[in-house]
This record gives C-alpha cells, sequence and structure tokens, in this order.
C-alpha cells in the first residue's frame, strides 16, 4: 500500500506528475499577461493607465486574450481536480504501474491539449486530448468512490 | 486521531463523499459539450468547422451552454475548496460523526445545487444550496486554521 | 522530514496558512453576492424574480460584480494550485525556515492582491501582489518536480 512520501515510489511518480501540470497552469498567467500587453487589452481601469495611453479603455473582445483565458480555465476544470482524486487514488491500493500509466497519459494528454488550444491545431486534436484527460480523472474517481465508505 | 489513509474510517469516508463531489464536477464538461453541439454555439473558430457548417461562427451567448458553465464555475469555487480544506480537516482532531454529518450534508447540498441549477428551480432553492455547502467549508476552515500554527 | 498531520510544526504551519488563504477564496461568493443585490445584477431569470421587479432581465456588465468575480477566479488560479503544490512541498525536505517562509510570503501576497483588486489601488500594486504569489508556486513547483520521480 502507498504512503504519502517521497519514499514511496507511486508517491514520488505522482508528485513529480503532479508538479508538471500544475506548473503548466500557473505558467498560462504569463501566457495571458503577454497577450494582453501585446495587444493592450486590459480588464481594470487601472490597468489601462500602466501603459500611458489615456483613451485605453476595458476591452474584453480580444481573440487571443479569450483563448488563453479558455485554456487555463479548462485547465482549472481538469488539472485540479486530477491532482485532488490521485491523492486519494494511490492510497487505494492501485496496481502500481496501472496508476503509473494514469498518470502519464494525463499529463501527456493536457501538455498536447494546450499546444492544441494554443496553436490552434484543427479539431479533433483538442477534443481528443480533452476526452483522455477526462476519462482518466473518471477512471481514477471510480476507484477512489469503489475504495471509500458511504 | 485520523491517518491519511483507507483503514481510517473517516479517511475512507472523506475519500467517498470527494469521489462523488469531484466526480459530478468534472462530469459537467460533458453536459456544456451536450449543450454546445446541441445549439451549434462553440467557442473557437476550430470548433465551427467541426460541424460542417462553414457560416458558422464563434458564439458565446446561449443561455443553456452559458448555464451549465455557470453550474460547473461553481462547483471549481465550492468543490476544490471543500477537498482541500478537508484534507486538513480530517487530521485536526474533528469528532468522527461530526465531521461525517459534515461530508453528507455538503454532498447532499451541491448534489441538489446541480439540479437546482440545471432544472431551473424557483430561487431560493439554488441559493440554499449554495449557503449551505458554504457553510460546512467555512466551519472546516474555522477548525483548521484554529488547528494550525501561525 | 515532515509528516502529513498536525504533530509536525511545518504541516501545522501549511495548513494554518492554507486554511486562511482558502477561507478568503470561498468568502469572495459573498462579495459577489453583495455586489450583484446591491445593483440588482443578477446572472440568471430565476435569480430575477426574487427581488420582485417584473421587468428586471439578467445583466452581466455591472463592473463591480465583474471586478470581484475576475478577483475570485485569480484566487481559484493561484490559492488552490498554492495548497496542492504545498502539500506535496512539505514533504520533499525543504528548511523547514525557508519553507515557512514561502507560506507567510504567499499569504500575504494575497490577501493584499484582494485589497488592491477590490479598492483598487492604482498599478503596479496589484500586479506585484500577483508576481509574488506566483514565483513562490513557481519556487515550490520546482522543489516538487525535482524531489519526484519521472
Amino acid at each position: 500500500m502507498a504512503n504519502f512520501n517521497f519514499d514511496d515510489p507511486l508517491f514520488s511518480q505522482f508528485a513529480f506528475y503532479s508538479g508538471v501540470v500544475l506548473m503548466k497552469t500557473v505558467v498560462m498567467s504569463v501566457w495571458t499577461a503577454r497577450h494582453r500587453f501585446g495587444s493592450n487589452t486590459f480588464a481594470n481601469p487601472e490597468d489601462c493607465k500602466v501603459v500611458g495611453d489615456k483613451t485605453l479603455k476595458p476591452r474584453f473582445d480580444n481573440q487571443d486574450v479569450e483563448r488563453v483565458r479558455r485554456c487555463h480555465l479548462n485547465d482549472l476544470e481538469n488539472v485540479v481536480p486530477f491532482v485532488l482524486i490521485g491523492m486519494f487514488y494511490i492510497l487505494s491500493r492501485p496496481h502500481p504501474a496501472y496508476a503509473l500509466l494514469h498518470f502519464r497519459i494525463f499529463a501527456g494528454a493536457r501538455l498536447f491539449h494546450t499546444v492544441a488550444y494554443l496553436t490552434p491545431l484543427p479539431q479533433p486534436s483538442r477534443a481528443l486530448a480533452f476526452g483522455v484527460g477526462f476519462l482518466v480523472n473518471v477512471s481514477m474517481a471510480a476507484s477512489v468512490i469503489m475504495a471509500g465508505k458511504f
């Protein structure tokens, strides 16, 4: 049975892949900021003042900014549940190799999802990446619910 | 004192109810997709191309899609903090029966919140469901802050 | 090495600061509701009926409501990853005083971020608060990835 510390191989692997997808998620903020400054698209009057153009007003219609924001929100909807469900999952006595496969597939799918969203690649690239990550979450959540007590 | 593994009854119960509300949260994505395809409402140009209608443009004003999206975001705002706060809470030596009551009330309130939002039921159904879940989170967070060290 | 329970000083400190920033995050919902009722700005037809004005329609353009919502979403994007990354981080054998510094700086930066966003204070107040919290997350995530196994 896995333990909740870095001496446990499964925990160490889960920590690595969780760290990678969480790092990717927090970095999306920088990507949004880059597009906001690149297109002078800001959401608040006090932000507009920074660039020194007094005629600038808050805008919410730049499609590059909105695309990154949608990608970021999609991470919150999928990466955050992955880490939360995974914390229970590694303690539910999964076969270690099978569990590791879940983590690797999820991390790969979510990294590809970001590439597919921001390039953008033609569909169904992004839909497939999303679907694979979604199925990993559902599979782990089902294991957790079955291991838990009502 | 509770331990962080499935041999501990309180952990097992927390895992079960967390698994249920997290599963419900990730499934909201499928519900959004269902409404997007049902109404040909897509957020990206590359998504519009999939359905084969070349005149289709990204749209953000379908009220069924937006309703599911608001419900999903409300889950991120409440279910995710529940699981995070709960992980500390079960280790803060709560009375086990009292803690279990927190988990059951939260899970019931959030399942009802989704029904109330998507039906939609007349207010204050949804507001009550939200309020009950909110109070569970505040109660658990207060216990965690008092058990923690400055 | 830190353990995952309240007998461990580092865990207790991480629990305290996580409890504080999570409590702050969930309370944002109340702040949004306050502004919705104060300006009769509701997102759903069934919500409009509650205030008894039959001519009221859903609106999404009140800048006070939207400002609180942006602040809340920014918390989801930063506070939630902090707690998730931190759970691994405290188990990755950081120097305890260095780890505690991370938690205190993060909590201070995020509390100030909320004040800067809702007042609003002139920029770059909010940008600095965001940046400091972001760097704490990146620093902890880097430690986790290096402690984990591929």
